[in-house]
């Protein structure tokens, strides 16, 4: 099968050269552990680009043959260029889909896409997350049950200020109470937006398989459609 | 200040006629316990109106007299007349409000406005339930802090098979881990209709004063605006 | 190529039976047409159901082999047997596509899935209609460009009694001045309905080759998704 | 009656200065034909605000006792500061309700608010809009039939590049055959933003009474709830 949806994976990748108990978790980073995961189904082609590299990893020749773009950001998003997020943002409008995972919702680009402030609560106390899958026929649920349940996660809690999302599919509730939209989509120009909340730098949410599962579909729906 | 809004309060009135416990709970009917705390408010007027009374109380006049509909059903959902039904749905095409609440879901009138089945998952346990206020801005969460916080309830879990809602105010956790949009609005012909999932007959649900709140803000919302 | 989506195309059938303008345009029937249509992709298969078949040509096993069933009934809305909405409804919500074209909005399958009257405007004048892809990265708007322009319709204008659609595809304009939201999208229970504007028995819109196409992709936006 | 929700109507007003035909229109500008239309109704104070004024008539004193602002800006979106633009956007997801008018969808800060280009197709022809009524029942069309006709303005045509509406109250249709969401509802942090089409700088369409009927419902519908 000819790998025909070109992802690339774009990481901080800071976490993981500065913290031992992060490279434990992601030898070769949270991007090469996402990169990993999709290449298990044979038409999903997965490339890596991280922040230190030049232009970020995304000149516009790369960005140009990106079918879906993975961000993951936490601790750098100011050292992002605004020039990288002005093609990034470019790219989605004309129809490059983008997944944002965890703490990405502060990263520029979502933020420039979503238009508020992306805010929400959240604590690190390793509790139990559950994600109840509401729209089970949404193409980002296949193969999902009625909930993924993870055992340690860092929590984040509503109120998550966003636009309203065009259709929910993962709703959250965390072991002390809160409640999250914790997969959401939004169509922005040409472009399909996932945002997608598990991920953390040192809880292995990205070896989770159900998780991975989501990642793949999220590829396949966020894809252009032309 | 002049009544000017009306208000019809109905309920089956069933299990407090038959359980000691919930007459307890509210010795005049819930149906009397929501009117009184819509009463507080000056140009709110409540009237009741109960399935044992001819026409289930809502005949013509009744219902051409009124602004908006409160609906509490649990039991005896089947014996609504169909007559009926259909009257109530009409009103609410041309404009009445209609305010369902708690296990009014599984309601003929409910069901038939969302085309759907409105099936959930429930678990009587008595657990903690949070209501996160997720449109703070919305009218129906006026004066509502982050979240609401009843101690002990009726759990209400996703998957609710409901349309997607205009919008989500209120989302749910509960003490078990389940999620649930507890507070959904949707537009309906010329007419809105507010689910709010609060209310048990044994649970002193209808008791709490921000409940009461949330109950006279929908009324104002859903009111017909013309 | 395995033709692995399974498309039921049901019809009146009326119209062709007993008026030779329309049998002219449509001699083996809307519904042969429609299905022709779909055939040219070679994974689809379509079978037919019409009114006058038992059951209306829609017995459980034909609905339980159904990916979507697509539905155009006019004049005979009533003769539809309420066992078969029924039946119908329920594949629908455990996940069978349903699309739903012009005045079909009047069917009664449609209403008990939308809760609503779909009332709307209409006037018969032979008259210019342009549809506008207004969200071009649907799936359902695959190939198609910035609008089909239909040289002669039916007139159905605004307001169109539906609830709020989950996405609008396409807007129409009309030459005496009305508007309308001619391609809609409802996610209801497990199933995806759309409801598509055009179609009228005497003008030859089934024979359009952009109208089959958005036809084809809305068969493979609303098969079930698992 | 107390004049208790105030308003500020911030206008370019660099058109009216230069283009006699304009001035003949607006000769105190169009901020102040829009203030004159609020005040009519006796609990709506309105001020206004210009580019060339100092912080373009907007310091933060300015903003923080404004309930609703009103937007219309053209030819000069590009001299708009940054920072004033950035007070503002704080200012709407405060809670502040935003009206932005016919050619501010290119303004910086329409633009920030919806993350996307919010293009549109134009032509300059003097040509008949009609604008429908799609959601009666909506405050903002309070008091307004069927639909509004402005018998010559500038069309503006899908597809208009914004994020799906929270709500589209009015939809046009132009003589050329375009069509248009001319009327939008966006929730965006606390706040509520309203985008209106109708307006321009020598049609007198600000002296509409429909026009200015649903200025005044909006901002009703705009101001913060709390």
């Amino acid at each position: 099968m000819a790998r025909s949806i070109h992802v690339t994976v774009w990481n901080e990748f800071r976490h993981e050269t500065t913290n031992p108990d992060v490279r434990k978790v992601y030898p070769r980073g949270i991007h090469q552990a996402i990169a990993d995961a999709l290449m298990v189904e044979g038409d999903l082609e997965a490339g890596t680009a991280t922040l230190d590299q030049p232009q970020h990893g995304l000149p516009p020749e790369v960005l140009e043959a990106t079918d879906v773009l993975i961000w993951w950001g936490h601790k750098a998003h100011d050292e992002v260029s605004d020039d990288v997020v002005d093609r990034v943002r470019e790219r989605v409008l004309d129809g490059m889909g983008l997944i944002v995972l965890h703490s990405g919702h502060f990263s520029k680009i979502f933020i420039s896409l979503m238009g508020t402030r992306c805010s929400l609560k959240w604590r690190e106390a390793g509790e139990r997350e559950e994600l109840w899958n509401i729209t089970p026929s949404h193409p980002i649920a296949r193969g999902i049950g009625e909930r993924i349940e993870l055992p340690r996660t860092e929590m984040y809690g509503e109120r998550f200020d966003i636009p309203t999302p065009d259709q929910i599919v993962f709703l959250s509730s965390f072991a002390g109470g809160e409640v999250f939209r914790s997969g959401c989509t939004f169509w922005r120009g040409a472009g399909k937006v996932f945002y997608f909340r598990p991920g953390h730098e040192t809880y292995p949410i990205y070896h989770d398989k159900q998780i991975q599962q989501v990642l793949r579909n999220a590829v396949r729906w966020a894809k252009p459609s032309v």
